[in-house]
This record gives C-alpha cells, structure tokens and sequence, in this order.
C-alpha cells in the first residue's frame, strides 16, 4: 500500500491562476463570450493542469486494461470468458476499434493484463501486471483479498509511472477489456450512488430482458453475500468490483500525482474513476468524461463525479473507444485556447 | 434558374447495395453489433456516397458564406453590421475559431461574400459572388427579391462546381457569418415547423429578456407583413431569408449533385440546408447534422430533417464551427467502417 499512500499525497492541485488567465484570454476572443461551448471549460482546465495557455497534447496514451471475472459463472454475458486474452491479442496486432480510434487521435494503444484468467508469452508486449488469474465468483463471496485489490490499483499506478519514465504523457486515456465487467461496474455505481442495482445495470454487450433481470438478482446477491463497506472504497473493489477496475483506478491517481490530464472511457473505466475519486478526491481535477455509453448506469457514475462527458455517440463498447473520440476534442480545445485571435488582435468591433 | 433546375435534377441517389455491405462488414466486426453507436449509420451512410467501404476523405473543405441583414435596423443583433466584413477579413488572415478548428480537422477553409453590405478588394482570395449589399429589412417588405434569392442559391452551387474542378472534395462543411441572421433563421424554421416564432427564436449572440422579446415580435411582423408561401422555398427565401442563406442552401444541392457528403453545421446552415431538401429532397441523403447548437429552434430543424447531430457541445458561434470538428467524428467513421477487423479475421470467438 505504500505505493498508493505516496501517489496520492503526491497530487497537487492544477492552477487556478492559469485557469483564470484561460477564461480571461477567451472572454477576449473574437467571438461571443462563451460560444464555443464545453471547449471553452475544457481548454481551462487543461491549462490549469499543464500551467500554460499554449497546452501542447503531443504524447496521447490509451491504456487498456483487461482483467476476467468469476461472476461470469452466473451467465451475465452473451460472450465466453476466452474473448478476453483473444481481445488482448488483437489490441497487440492492432486489428480492434481502439486501435483504429487511437490511430485516427494521434494516440498509442497500451495493453495491460491486470487479471486475465489465462496465461500470456512473456515476450508479449503488454504490461504484464497480472495480481490473479480473475476475481472470485462474488455471489459466494469476495471478488478478491484487499491486499489483491490495493494491487491492482498499484499496477495501475505502476503503469502511468513506467510510461512517464519512457517519454512523458501529455493525455492518458483509460480503457477496458473483460468479459463480464459491466456486472461488478453496476455493483459499485448502485454503492456510491445508493440506487438499487435494478437502477443503474444495464445490457452490456447485448442481454435480452430475461439474462437482465438474472444480472440484476447476480448483483443484488453479490450486495448482500458482501456487505461492502461503502466509506471504505478498497473494501467494495475487493469485495465486489474487479482487477482491471482497480487498475484503471491507479491510472486516474497517477496521472492526478504525475500533473497529466486522464479521459476516461465508459462504464467500467468510469467505475474505476469513481474509486480513484474516493480514495483520492484531489485526482478529480485532473478528470474528463468522454463520453455517455448506452449502459444505463453511466450518467449516475457523471453524477457521482459532477463530470459532463463530452460525447454521446451511443457507444458501449469499452477498450477505451470513446476516451479515444473525446482525445480529438480536447486536442481541439486546447488550438481553440492558444490560437484563436482576440478582438484586439484580428481588430473586430465589439459588442454594444 | 437554369442553374438551379439542373443541378437538382443532377442528384442521384447513393448506393444501397454497398449500404447494406457497408451494415454487413460492421455487423461481423470483432465487437458487439451496433457498439460503436452512431459511428456505425453514419460510416455507412457515407459509404453509400462514396460507392466504396474503403471511404477517404482526403479534401475537407469548410465554406463560410457571408451576408448582411436588412433587420439588423430593428436591433436584433448585440453587435455592429461592420463585425461581418471584419470577420470575413479575420478568416481570411487565419485568426478566427473557424480557421482553428479547421486546420484541426485537416480541413481549408473557403470564405464566400454572397451578400455582404461592404465592398472587398477584389484581390482578397475569397469567393466573390455578391448578389446584392445585404437583404432589405424584411419587416418593411421582402428581404429580396425572387431573382436575387435563386441567384444566392446558384451562387452556392457554382462554388462548390468551382472547388470541385480544382481539384476534388471528399467532404464538404457549410459555415456562415452574418451579422443578425439568426432573425432570418428563426423565421424560416418558423414557417416549415408550422411553430411560432416564440418557440424557435433563440437569443443568438447573447441577447438579455427584453431583447429576445423585441426579436420575436421583429420575426412575427415580417411574416404578417411578407406571407411566404411555405410550399414555395424560394419565397420563403426571398421574404424572410437571407443571401448566405441561400448560398447554403445551394452548397448542399451542388455537394448532392457532385455526390459529396456534405456536413452543416448552426442554426444558419441548417436554415440553408431546410431551404435545399425543400427544393431538393434527394439531398437529404447527402446531408450530416453536425451539432445541436444553443440556439433554441435548431432542434426543430433537424426533426424537421429527420437528422441527427453527431454533437452537442453548447455551441452558439457558426463560422462552420461545430462542421469542422464533425468532421473528425465523420473521418474516425470511414476508419472504423474500413479497419476494424472482423471476428474470423482477428481469430476471436463470437457471442452465444
């Protein structure tokens, strides 16, 4: 636990002076104030974060990581837990939608086995990062130990520090890969959020109304075999949540400690926000939403971090997707900050 | 007219075939069926222009129209008629939000005077087709005349005749710039929705109550006293509309003809693009909203469309704005249409 005691005292928060010389100089462009919309508060923030108005984005990483999950079991997806270390497999070979949509934002793709249920060549190049070989059947109980869950979280960490020592990130994207994932996401929304399970569990990849309402009584189990304890947010990832959960937390806390903004993806990369959140309240200056999925439970995780995503393109696939759609956003926020022209400057009349 | 009549008459329909084709290969993607959501319609939908799944969107070419408005006497703009040849001038110099953007999404950008009231250098490079020093007060009678209201329509569908023989486009954005031209707007989604000017007229750059009171009232007058027949998008154009308006209306069924996928983008666009798929409906098929902007009534114009916008970030600026960053979404579309592997092809199980 060392490691994430350090990370999270390490976080510093972004600066406000430069957030507001960022909401000055686009006050002062040749345009009406405030009409470019949600670029405007993002470019701010991203200013703050990065200490200059002339915010450069030039290193976009997505980290996907990839983790399996006993409650597959119960019959909570349509698709077999094998798909995991084969999905792994074509996120190396480049053959998947985030490949592709990190290729069209100008970012890489890194792949990390948090706990993929099967074993990978060690010349593979991932993060090899695995705590276990998937979590327990959490209908019977714990997910996994605390201690596997304070990993987990580490390796996240781990990650955003082996990057930055190779060359540093400007923007980390945070994705997902693990069949049956959505299950333990819900869980841990329907904690934070206090909605009961029926509210915020969605069809994941595509169950018809009958495998629904057998997830939802899988989560309610889950809830009442376990007693999370919701104050205490490494006892609700260990208890009900998932390894690459834990570890798209640690990308949220260290990036927050290492000064680099994080857009994170959908419904279980946002699950993993929401425990980066908990465990670090200071990590959420340096989050952005990208994007509302068509899981149902999504917009209460943006309630919980009082993030408005930036795109909803009715995506519901994970691997980091929308974080990847929404790089191009912020890379377009960050031109609109530094390059359009004030009154003054383009000599354009101002308003009565 | 003749102009007009032949261009319409040119639209041919886009390919079902490689439509279904194009519904086909993303159905056999290695992802759940329809989880990259509106990315999917839309690769299709532009697959079907293209008449290849392998679509390229090399040449991306943002046109900013230009004119002013005869209303503006009735103080519904915050700021000066002289912004809009300013502006014109800061487009062209690279300083404005639509230069940024643009050159964000790899796109150039066009500017046409199509009915400025100032005269420009004829040596400054932007397309010269004035049809006449701002439209008349539409309050006091017809903001043109029938012949003028054609010869703005013409004059966009020669522009895009014109880019085209330079040297082709692949993706066409509509933009404009006009001081008070969300008055003109208003009125012309007024007319086709059948709601009142109350329900569609928005604040525009930023009008306060009283303002956007003296706007409604300003709209309701010009339509008591003008009439347009709505079946008549011509007279709707003439009466009530604008110059810019109609060159917009004329880029979408020029890009129709010339079968090139055409983006628009505001409130005025889209004024622009009902006016086209009134006079032209096989447009439509060539037509993307790009986003759904702050301006009140612009929803309606797309349920008046049957479209939907890929974005909605608050956007309140036109330029082509909210065109030039859809166009990132419309080219990450064509890379998931042609790259993302299929399940054979990436050796991955399929679902139950």
């Amino acid at each position: 636990m060392q490691l994430l005691t350090k990370s999270i005292k390490g976080i510093k928060a972004p600066d406000q002076k430069i957030y507001d010389a960022a909401l000055a100089r686009l006050a002062d462009q040749a345009k009406p104030p405030g009409s470019l919309g949600m670029l405007e508060e993002t470019s701010s923030r991203l200013a703050a974060i990065a200490g200059t108005l002339d915010v450069r984005l030039d290193r976009k990483v997505v980290v996907t990581c990839a983790g399996d999950h006993g409650v597959c079991e119960e019959g909570v997806s349509l698709y077999p837990q094998e798909v995991t270390p084969q999905m792994v497999t074509n996120f190396v070979d480049g053959g998947a939608a985030i490949n592709v949509l990190a290729r069209h934002a100008g970012a890489e793709v890194k792949v990390a086995d948090i706990g993929v249920a099967a074993d990978f060549d060690p010349s593979l190049p991932i993060f090899h990062k695995k705590v276990r070989k998937g979590t327990a059947n959490f209908t019977k109980g714990p997910a996994m130990s605390r201690e596997e869950a304070a990993a987990s979280v580490e390796a996240g960490i781990s990650i955003v520090h082996e990057l930055n020592a190779e060359r540093p990130v400007h923007l980390l994207g945070t994705g997902d890969m693990g069949i049956g994932n959505t299950t333990p996401s819900a869980a841990v929304i329907s904690l934070f959020s206090g909605l009961p399970p029926a509210e915020v569990t969605g069809r994941g990849t595509g169950l018809d109304d009958g495998g629904l309402r057998r997830k939802i009584a899988v989560i309610e189990k889950g809830l009442a075999v376990n007693r999370p304890d919701v104050s205490d947010p490494l006892d609700v990832l260990a208890k009900v949540g998932g390894l690459e959960i834990g570890a798209l937390a640690g990308l949220v806390i260290g990036a927050a400690e290492a000064g680099v903004p994080v857009v994170c993806d959908g419904f279980i990369a946002t699950a993993g926000a929401l425990i980066a959140c908990e465990l670090a309240p200071a990590a959420r200056k340096f989050l952005f939403a990208s994007h509302n999925s068509r899981e149902k439970g999504h917009r209460y995780m943006h309630r919980h971090l009082g993030l408005r995503p930036l795109l909803d393109l009715e995506f519901r696939l994970g691997e980091g997707t929308g974080a990847a759609v929404a790089m191009t956003l912020l890379q377009a926020a960050t031109r609109v900050l530094a390059e359009i022209r004030t009154f003054s400057e383009a000599g354009v009349s101002t308003a009565d």
